[in-house]
């Protein structure tokens, strides 16, 4: 109950009251007005929250406890509807003061793009910043339709402004012929279907390196989460997303931020999408925030 | 099935193949990109079109068979996803060419928004237009949180365009204090909560003249309507609506063109709102067209 | 729990153990192989029963409770995949067993089709017998796309079977032109859209008449029945069906059997059309056997 | 976003960030473990104040503004799974402590069952208090199998501790024989099936007198309200409910306190019930408290 | 749009406007009525064709685009609903039609009794043809409770009619005692439970030889396809469906036909199985037509 | 059809009519008052035996089939809502009665802490008892919110009362640091994450033995069993856990009596987890009652 000021509502299981006090920030970017094919992502990271009740705080994976980590919840930045450009800047703007705080940023999508600012954000702090990037999808048009601000383009977005050569996308199995072809001509790590072994295989060129990670939840089978816009089918399974997590958990990688995207509750009707999504988080935080 | 090209797909059932030698040109506007609640209404036109193959052809209300007016599908109007100013464009251009060449455009939403260009487009060719609105949002507002192109603002627009003295607003029960304000100071009409009683009282001093018709699902009860955006309670019935697009038959008003929007699947969990829009459009159609 | 033989699993709620002690027999007609839109009403019966422990025993509207009357629930006969014409032989002689044996036929479908058999059979044992019909369908058909073993033509068959002048329809709003004229031309009585006041209007004429009723859920709009195969804007709500069961209730007709057809489990997302399906039977068992 | 300490996450729109500053305290009783039939009632206040972001902050109906009115939204009590008793206690206390702060308590359930030390707490600051009571159900149990703290007894429970002349109960559909019996010989007001009219009639011998006003959502048909754990046909629409609560608006009784109960977000596939509350809530705000 | 002739409806993505042109055909063969469990599945090649619309037009497995090969969507076949006999000649009739111009053709289901009459006239012009048939059950009864047109019986009337040894399933796990041992006693060819590695093994035996291919999209896990009539525990992933299409395109035999059937949009909530059974069909033309 | 008495209702498919000709007793524990997050397991049993119809009654996995065992459902044992001690009380009795009568015990739940009135019944009469527990939670608790009677104490009770050594837990991924510490510290066997490598490891160690298994269907995936109270990311699939029971089937451990707990319709969108639980009950019958 609220009657001081210390109550929070809706927010994720455990997070800490205190801003200054904390080293992660939580935050959600309810945004999927550039999405192609079915909307519905802006009311992941409220659902996601809701459904943290049920998370034990514990991780029998990593031994340790949510009360291990100070994370804050700073709730949904509010973005103005059906404008992706102010939308992004906002997003920008939070991004960069809490990495100026010292703080790291955990971000629940929304559609990807919603990636794209906070990546660019990282990256002014940490020049020597490498992207490791799951998802069912390239993400790496040009534009949508003649649109350059669209949901396709996040990745193409980012590798060209840090250098294609630092990003690692692993599980993609839908793309143009494009797409494809513009990663293998400048020399971007793409690996199709497969993410738990190649990503055991580019992790140690990595060791010691600042990384951010971003997490499309479709790049899970849509058996596993079909609570997303765009289900496709052949991904893999929770079991190998968390074993993917704990990989880079133990591997020497300093993850200076990272996000979890695309989960829309109005296609998870038994809310399996967001409660699966509320364990990754968990598991992120236990496992990459020292 | 399409040997010859007289197949003709998902379209609403009974349409005709050919587009010269109809009278009236159904259409699909998927868009609900400024959508600030909950998106899914791009879906809509599809599914009522697949919903009406269980309408009977024959209506008791009107003793008239579909047989009895031609009317061709044109499919949706491709739109480019999250583009609202160029979507409306592409929506007028349509809309001007179906006039032009002597029909009557009934449309399909898609969000309420897609009803500004059609209607400029028809008050182009009959100066002496009125509109007469189902709805339970007022739609007046000149912005939504500083977007001027939203799903709250069409009413307003084409008010300010043609006279709000021109513009009979029925079932309203939502707005902001300053829309009902600016409606009484402007000498618009609005009826609040109710439908049937105040249109037949204003139907006669309509008679003789061109009158645009456009429906907001959301005008009926969310226990008549639960799949659309944005659900209000104490709506009215799908019979006083079916009333009220009888009594606008037999009131003497030249029905120049009509749409019904709002329609969002994804809320619609046993096709429930498909199939009576589905229904509505028939008995229109039936009903306005002579 | 069943150590001894009484137990009788999922069955209506208080209904008797023993067969020959009861004075109504409660069945159901698991077929939906004839419908042409959407299929389902296989599963209606179980659910329907299933739901029913949510009811209270006692009907404030009659002041009677369901330990008033003895009925027996028979479970659903065993019908034959696709095949209409034995599921509807099955069907009829069960009935007149159940007839023979002195008590009360109380049918649950499964699409309309089934009830043309139950009526039949009752017709062999009371021939003065008048139908009463509450649909949204005419079901006049003599055939649906050249099959006639339709769920669009169990009255059509009865009435040519017992006299058309016999039958009296409510509610109806959807059907062919063709069939609304033959029931015309037959002297057969239709009420359109209504129910309660056409059929207050008609009762004394069937006083101290063997009646049977057949009731269509569909009858109800679709707000108030979703779960159903062929949903049609603009009908009645459930405290008018309510109401239409207690004028039956006090009119002096003998009723001598009766159906609930059409639910439909699978289109039900909150089991409402189940449940509010078993209250009906309830108030009509407590209402019209004596 | 959530920088301060003024952050309030899933609150009730509007609401105010600071306790002592308001009138009214708005609060969750999330306890569902009593529910004989579907429970789901605890995630109900939840699923309310997330939906009501789509709220309008102006009535139309009243002419006034969510801002006219300060209210404060305390969460949810944190209640002990499957602890009847100790879970009615920790709510009594809440509500005194609300009580002696003078501001006006505003429930959201939860099963009825909590609103019973909530009425308890009231009537020890208004011993003249009034309960008015919207209800399917007369829960006037003694006991459920038993059990005398069950979701059946809060009514008889009330009734026996302020005497039954001081309740009015309105739109009762379902309760045992002797509930109904016990409530004629007892004195108190049961208004069978009907609210509006009922409620008029007994309105004007209540004006001036403090009133506590307990809503079960199951008092709407089953077509307004599916998102429940018992639907039970022939209910009331929105609208009339909407009609009530603005009849008590105007009538001069004072009311002290209200709840609305029984939402169970599992039911509500379209959020319907949920989204529908919300409204109710705001309009009983706005029409209550002056 | 469909000003001219060439507009497609709701056609599979990226279809090719002219019959003639084409080198596949893509029909639809909606029938249910003989499915003993839960019907649906007529529903399906409907709603395969809408969610195509969110497929790439590339493969990353085959490094191929839907524009390298030129397929005819034919739309639906009109079936008689109920009448089975009717409706197997109508497919058989179109089939060969299809065969007679030198196509291939792909069918869509519905029930997987639709595609014996399919083979059949695939055989009548491929004397030399194989089957390759995966799904979860035999299908080998040679009736259903008396009625021998039944969907557990094509596979038994394709093997009787051009030879056990000639028909190869994988990946089931239900049945009759009696089915496993007809196929063992004659010759045929069942891999239990399993797809991928017994594929492997039997397709070098039928390099160069004509085959078609009939999916049953419930040899997937429940997991990987809710949305149809029977699902069953233990099966295959879609991940391991995908490598056994790629595992046939590499393997030298000549597909001359294929179809996938059974998806039912009524248990399919999130439309996951209507999706990954879209991207099924992409795969299978791009990999086995050449 | 139920004239006689032999009629048995909604009962498991193939179930026998007579209690005392049975070896195995199948029954339903409807209960899940003690449930922290997601209530609703109480209609599990109901569910399980309505889609038993959908079943094969022969297994291709042991060659067995229904008609080899003799097993009667007693339907479902009354338990008082919301009284967790009676209920238990209730169990023990019924379970108690079973084992006297020298048959095996096989029920279904339900929230997991019915197993533990069973697991001492059976203990009673079998004192070198083992438990094999699949499950994704360890349920060591001693109290949950201070209450004892908790759906999270099942294991610790059991192995408090028979010995930590002779319990046996499998695919463990959810608990407090405590519980896995306690069990570690008390010699009890938990192998995380993993159900079928360590089951065979540990198998042999328990050959002729008497063994109870009690399988709490969340030890799957979310995507394998959306229809559950805790769903957590990380499971096995239906796969493994079939080879899991058929490991046992094959070990040579006497089971002297088993269940099925956690199912809850109301997440179960497709009633995929009954489905898919009803052949896991079929398979345990076949596989471990010689």
């Amino acid at each position: 109950m609220r009657f001081d000021e210390t109550y929070s509502g809706n927010v994720f299981i455990k997070s800490h009251p205190n801003y200054e006090e904390s080293k992660v920030v939580l935050y959600g970017m309810p945004m999927d007005w550039t999405v192609s094919y079915r909307p519905g992502s802006r009311f992941g990271p409220a659902r996601i929250r809701e459904v943290s009740i049920g998370l034990e705080e514990y991780s029998p994976y990593l031994d340790r406890e949510l009360d291990d980590v100070k994370y804050f919840d700073a709730g949904d930045i509010p973005l103005p509807f059906g404008n992706a450009q102010k939308s992004l800047d906002l997003i920008e703007d939070f991004v960069k003061k809490v990495l100026a705080d010292g703080k790291i940023p955990v971000g629940m999508g929304g559609e990807h793009l919603v990636s794209w600012p906070v990546m660019k954000a990282v990256y002014e702090k940490y020049n020597d910043l490498a992207i490791i990037h799951f998802d069912a999808h390239t993400d790496l048009r040009t534009e949508y339709e003649g649109e350059p601000l669209s949901h396709s383009t996040p990745i193409r977005k980012i590798a060209e402004h840090i250098g294609p050569k630092n990003v690692y996308s692993f599980g993609i199995r839908s793309g143009m012929k494009e797409e494809f072809d513009w990663a293998r001509e400048n020399g971007m790590h793409i690996s199709k279907f497969e993410v738990l072994e190649p990503l055991k295989e580019v992790l140690p060129s990595l060791a010691g390196r600042n990384v951010y990670v971003t997490i499309d939840i479709d790049v899970l089978d849509p058996a596993h989460a079909p609570g997303t816009g765009t289900v496709d089918a052949g991904g893999i399974t929770s079991k190998e997303l968390l074993a993917s997590i704990h990989a880079i958990a133990g591997s020497g990688v300093n993850v200076v931020g990272f996000d979890l995207v695309e989960v829309a509750p109005v296609y998870d009707h038994s809310e399996m999408t967001a409660n699966i999504a509320s364990k990754f988080i968990r598991e992120m935080i236990l496992g990459w925030v020292k």
